[in-house]
């Protein structure tokens, strides 16, 4: 039997434990799997395996039984610390851990690599969605051009009561925090930090390189409205926190609402699902669809990782690098190409002036024109918009 | 280098052949790949390499240094045999040839399990959306419930057309054919056997027992008109072929036209696109979509599965294993359950009298009565409506 640990024993980590309780995987890991470590601060004295509970790391650390560790703890410290000496220590590490795989990844699968262990993460993007390991293997043989992801299921969910059921955006989050969805501090979520950091690790993995999540530019969805929701409407789109990178000679990576049209797959995405296309060279488009969170879903991401590892156990591992990248690898955001749906004071005849041919819809507040302009770099576009709109959003060319 | 072999130089294999020309993916495979022959019975004199091409299966057979061969023939023969021989030969397989591997996976994959070599086959279902790989890796930690997938291009094309352009089943065919998404013979399409095949290998991937495609209850899409399409507008659904898949007790299978619901994600899966909805325990609905066919998406599965070969090169190889299926492994038709659609001549009394409470729309043609039954088995049903319908279509439940 092939021992694993499981650090942090709150929603995730929970979930992990019954699911290898239920199933040791022998047929699918070649090895039977259980459980002898559960790390956590807190007791538990109710549970019906309360001697696998620890406090201590060192017992984990210092157990050459313990062949893979779960860290479920969530925070980037001790997390950080925990996993480092792990995998220093020729374990291998499973995670859901987003901001921790964005912010230390290339440090932390460098010595992965050194080691021979997995540092494995499917279960940080996209909850039990297979994302990760698809666009490690499956579409290796494309170059990929553009990921565009519903990445956060709180702000969907968010954004689907505002566009179904009419509710603007403080009705909306209350919802989603009385249904468990988002947290009393919904800043992570709403302000797209969530999001970034995902994007980060997705735009990392696509091309090779590390995307630092603070160079993503990253926009939340507080300033979202119900107008914005009705002119999206009229323009047959609506309006979804989306992650959107691609390399053309830079690569570029940026997190915010958008307006995506109707026909187009994501569109379609709702409540809590989370979707990422991913479109390859040969490939062209594909869609990931899921759930995105939730205790099992998440869950079962980890036990496919941990299973991943079990099954390779005297074999070299599946090495990720993250090489770190070059001043300039970024494109700057005033260089990025999009059209913009604007809402303004302004007269038909001078937006005209300004954008040339434009689609208007009528203004739903009286005086006010919105419009969608062509495509043009942000940079032209913030400068010939200037102070006249009162807000825009970017619209996701299909 | 690792040297290939390409076996068929048709649309597929010179797509192989023009992926591994441009990238010999020495990064992704840890060595670099690059193609040693090309079999073809005809000549390719004008070829930029002809010196590859060969018309005699011996010299790849015999050649020590040919590791991988792509199987790219398509048909049962000779594909069987050579594939055969070369999995005997202690050489890694990967092939597109969804019928082969329908027919003759359980034999060829106890080969290549026997001789520590892989046989597979990402290519054969949904062209190069992955989702055999998923299956069989990321989804592991689940129990499969049910898959429903939308896996034949030429179908799904043609029910688009008639959907949203209002075209007659034969007028649709037309123009598949004209943009050769469809056979001069559509029959393989449009009568449900290819995608027959695609259910019958997620079938026997997903529960592990061999699922003869011979088993699964195959209808195509030849009898639907456009006042079927019209009848599922006004109960708020689209008319798909769906391949449907579930285990409850026994597995059960079929291919058939189906009304899906606007709400459900795949009704938005239009014209060639591919997408198939895995259920699994722990995960809820995931969804893969993409291009289902198609000279690149195609050979870059293949050239996926090859990198994949290549990278384990001195590895235990990921064994897939189909059993044998026992005598009534499979449900029968007349147990399955479901609701339907009816078309027919009868009084609404009748029909409640028969069916309780359905739900009933106005008929298109005069004394024409259309109805969702409640949910039943398919005995029950068949049973109940007697010589009643003019026509039927079973209901997806969402």
């Amino acid at each position: 039997m092939v021992k694993v640990a499981i650090m942090g024993y709150g929603t995730v980590g929970s979930g992990v434990y019954e699911i290898i309780k239920e199933n040791s995987f022998e047929k699918e890991a070649l090895n039977p799997i259980g459980v002898k470590y559960i790390l956590d601060i807190r007791d538990f004295p109710d549970h019906p395996e309360k001697e696998l509970f620890t406090k201590d790391f060192d017992d984990i650390l210092g157990d050459d039984e313990v062949y893979c560790v779960v860290e479920a703890m969530g925070g980037l410290h001790p997390a950080y610390e925990f996993t480092k000496s792990l995998l220093e220590k020729g374990k291998n590490v499973v995670t859901s851990n987003k901001e921790l795989v964005a912010t230390y990844g290339p440090e932390l699968l460098a010595i992965a690599k050194e080691k021979n262990v997995n540092y494995l993460f499917e279960a940080s993007v996209g909850g039990g969605i297979p994302i990760i390991k698809p666009m490690c293997s499956s579409l290796m043989s494309n170059k990929i051009e553009k990921i565009i992801g519903i990445l956060n299921g709180t702000t969907n969910f968010i954004l689907t009561e505002m566009i179904t059921k009419n509710k603007d955006f403080d009705d909306a989050l209350a919802d989603a925090q009385q249904k468990g969805y988002a947290e009393r501090n919904p800043a992570a979520d709403v302000e797209g930090h969530d999001a970034c950091r995902k994007l980060a690790i997705l735009s990392s993995l696509a091309w090779g390189n590390y995307v630092d999540y603070k160079d993503i530019v990253t926009e939340g969805i507080t300033e979202i409205t119900l107008d914005d929701v009705k002119y999206a409407e009229k323009f047959g789109y609506v309006i979804k926190l989306i992650g959107y990178a691609e390399k053309k000679d830079k690569v570029f990576a940026r997190v915010s609402p958008m307006l995506v049209s109707k026909s187009y797959p994501l569109s379609g995405v709702d409540d809590v699902f989370n979707a990422i296309v991913v479109k390859g060279n040969y490939l062209g488009t594909s869609m990931f669809y899921g759930r995105g969170a939730g205790k099992f879903p998440t869950a079962s991401a980890i036990v496919a990782d941990v299973i991943e590892s079990v099954r390779h156990l005297n074999a070299n591992k599946a090495y990720l690098e993250w090489k770190p990248s070059e001043e300039g690898y970024m494109l700057d955001i005033a260089d990025s190409v999009s059209s913009y749906f604007v809402r303004c004071d302004a007269k038909k005849e001078q937006i005209e002036e300004l954008f040339g041919k434009v689609s208007f819809a009528d203004g739903i507040k009286d005086g006010e024109l919105a419009f969608i302009t062509p495509k043009m770099t942000e940079g032209e576009f913030t400068q010939k918009i200037g102070d006249l709109a009162k807000s825009f959003i970017r619209v996701l060319e299909a």
